[in-house]
């Protein structure tokens, strides 16, 4: 029987109701301009503190190191463009990774146009940055280091740490150097906390963490300067102009709220679900690769490659059976290349044509996942007789 | 008897129950990626799709004209730095006025440190800028020409017809030269007409005209070349990346939709209950300058100066009666210097410190305007014994 079963929870989530609720007001009776002095802006302005609050909280950050944005993307490039351009007496060298979501790689391919130079680092079959790699690559005039926390496409977990602490040793011997993360996917995810990893900047988004599309947030530790790009009035101490987006702002601080509280739990429960998905489709479709499925991952994203395929006939055939899924990130939905991702883990061309991005969210349950398992084969295996590149191999 | 009444419509308005219930569906069920190609994807996208048509229809534009963003300051960043960045090898001198915005102001001044040059045309004492006078800062090397619709603190109209319309006429005649306009503050109040008005960019904002903040959206006329801000995905035709704002996009096409159609109804209304109020003000407060008062100006706006007293005195004063008012704009609040745009009227110290901005919205009523009547006269009066700046004129 048909049913809607929405498995791309890596490209955006549904909104909690708590956090809706927590919202509502500021989008009714609650309409002040969190900047005006009077009643209605005392009352949006404490929405926005209280919002501040608990972002920090979920990355053990301090309030006044939260500026909030209209989202990941804002983020990434606030961080990137806004230490580079802040800092250009001590150097203009960005160290980063080759598997960076376009914002991180778009930004610095910016400033690489302005005159800036930028090292991208590779990743082994297992998605992952070596520390050392990443560290080597650092120069006299490198003023950032950019690396995620988990890959959008494969999950794949970073030594943040690591580099963290790196390149903190680094600066505490004289350089001006700094470490951001885009933390877009990991934060709500798993446990990130800016101290423990030695983090100066962190990326976070809304509505990855079922809060809404359009609000996000940068950590930036105390002390870094940061030239701001969205120029304008003085919110966000400086840092970022315009006026607050109030009622996404109290939405994200619930939804970190409600994270905090919630992550073992949902951790827990996408995981077991995840492992029952790969566990079945492992026994039910042959000439597979589950990308990164040795290696420390997040708990949410199951990426597999159906040799012979491509993936976005895959995609296709479960949404007409009211499964959705991704090829490659949404945002980078249309191309017709491979992702880039899963081409920097060695994959060959064909079996990169063939990746599929499987994400669970919290609301998923194991009839979702019983419905996916009586679908997925019989899709493949259409898909694959139509095929011109896929020949069942000997004894298959 | 004490009630609450809400006279800053300037800063930001209530959010539409028409445009609430737009919006809702995409909090709750519809909650898709519009960049995901699945179901939900496609529910997301043909929400932004038709936000984008009702918006262009406002302010007659070609919908792929309209670029989506996380509101007016975003806008005027993008329209600006885009422009002269995207254009360097044409020049980069920009001409605009002494009574811009911040983010205009902000986003020239932080050119104008990358090594731009920004003239800044000064007003009269009306408010408004003489075309005559902008267009002959135009040099061999200016690429864009800034000058607001409407002030945002006093409501004057400035002369963006003459000014398009000669922007366009040394285009025509081979320049490389573009004219933007933020029309925050205009849009939704007057018509305003791209074409007509041979805009090249326009700037504006879902709050001010009762869709929620954190959204907004910059024209950019076909053929423009713009340097794109917010690197990272495809979305917005490269020119904005980042994940659609699904919710308050829906939020502001709707919002555009109703003020197409209820534009005129509204300014009809909101101009009679400020004309009443400043009929009242000037019968019943001595030593006051209504300030713009006899210059085209928006129907909202009223920004009295009261001689000798501080304008947030007066705003202090309002609030504790429950009504809600500013001084300068909610962008600049907390400045204890006296608003650069009131000083740019060249109105004396004295005057500028008492300005106060009274802006009036489609939901104030009659009652609202009896109610500040009555309040205004005391609070303005005790402000003034209190002061040691004013003396009653003899006589009086």
């Amino acid at each position: 029987m048909f049913r809607r079963v929405y498995l791309d929870n890596a490209a955006t989530t549904p909104v909690d109701n708590r956090v809706l609720e927590a919202l509502l007001p500021y989008l009714t009776e609650k309409f002040g301009n969190a900047s005006s002095i009077h009643y209605y802006g005392q009352e949006a302005r404490s929405a926005v503190d209280r919002a501040r609050h608990e972002t920090s909280l979920l990355i053990g950050a301090r309030p006044n190191e939260i500026v909030f944005t209209s989202g990941g993307t804002e983020s990434d490039n606030l961080a990137i463009r806004g230490v580079v351009e802040g800092n250009r007496r001590h150097g203009s060298h960005i160290v980063t990774t080759a598997i960076e979501h376009p914002a991180v790689a778009g930004a610095c391919a910016r400033l690489e146009e302005a005159g800036c130079d930028v090292t991208r680092v590779g990743v082994g079959s297992d998605g992952r940055v070596v520390p050392e790699q990443v560290m080597s690559a650092v120069r006299e005039d490198t003023v950032l280091v950019s690396v995620m926390t988990a890959n959008n496409e494969i999950g794949s977990l970073q030594p943040v740490a690591d580099i963290g602490r790196a390149v903190k040793e680094l600066r505490d011997a004289g350089n001006k150097i700094w470490f951001h993360t885009d933390a877009v996917q990991a934060v709500g995810k798993i446990a990130v906390d800016v101290d423990e990893l030695d983090i100066d900047l962190l990326s976070m988004s809304g509505h990855k963490i079922y809060a809404p599309k359009g609000v996000g947030a940068l950590f930036v530790r105390k002390g870094v300067r940061l030239a701001s790009q969205n120029l304008g009035g003085h919110q966000e101490r400086g840092r970022r102009g315009g006026t607050e987006n109030v009622a996404l702002i109290a939405a994200l601080g619930t939804a970190c709220r409600l994270a905090s509280k919630e992550i073992d739990a949902n951790a827990d429960h996408i995981l077991r679900l995840r492992d029952r998905f790969e566990v079945g489709v492992r026994k039910l479709i042959p000439e597979i690769a589950i990308h990164g499925f040795d290696s420390e991952r997040l708990p949410n994203i199951s990426n597999i490659s159906f040799r012979g395929v491509e993936g976005e006939g895959v995609l296709i055939n479960l949404d007409m059976s009211g499964i959705a899924v991704s090829t490659g990130s949404a945002c980078s939905s249309g191309s017709i290349e491979p992702s880039p991702v899963i081409v920097a883990l060695g994959v060959d061309d064909d079996l990169a044509r063939g990746a599929v991005r499987f994400s669970f969210g919290k609301y998923n349950t194991d009839a979702d996942v019983d419905y996916l398992l009586g679908v997925l084969p019989a899709a493949v295996e259409n898909l694959r007789k139509l095929s011109p590149r896929f020949r069942t191999a000997p004894g298959s």
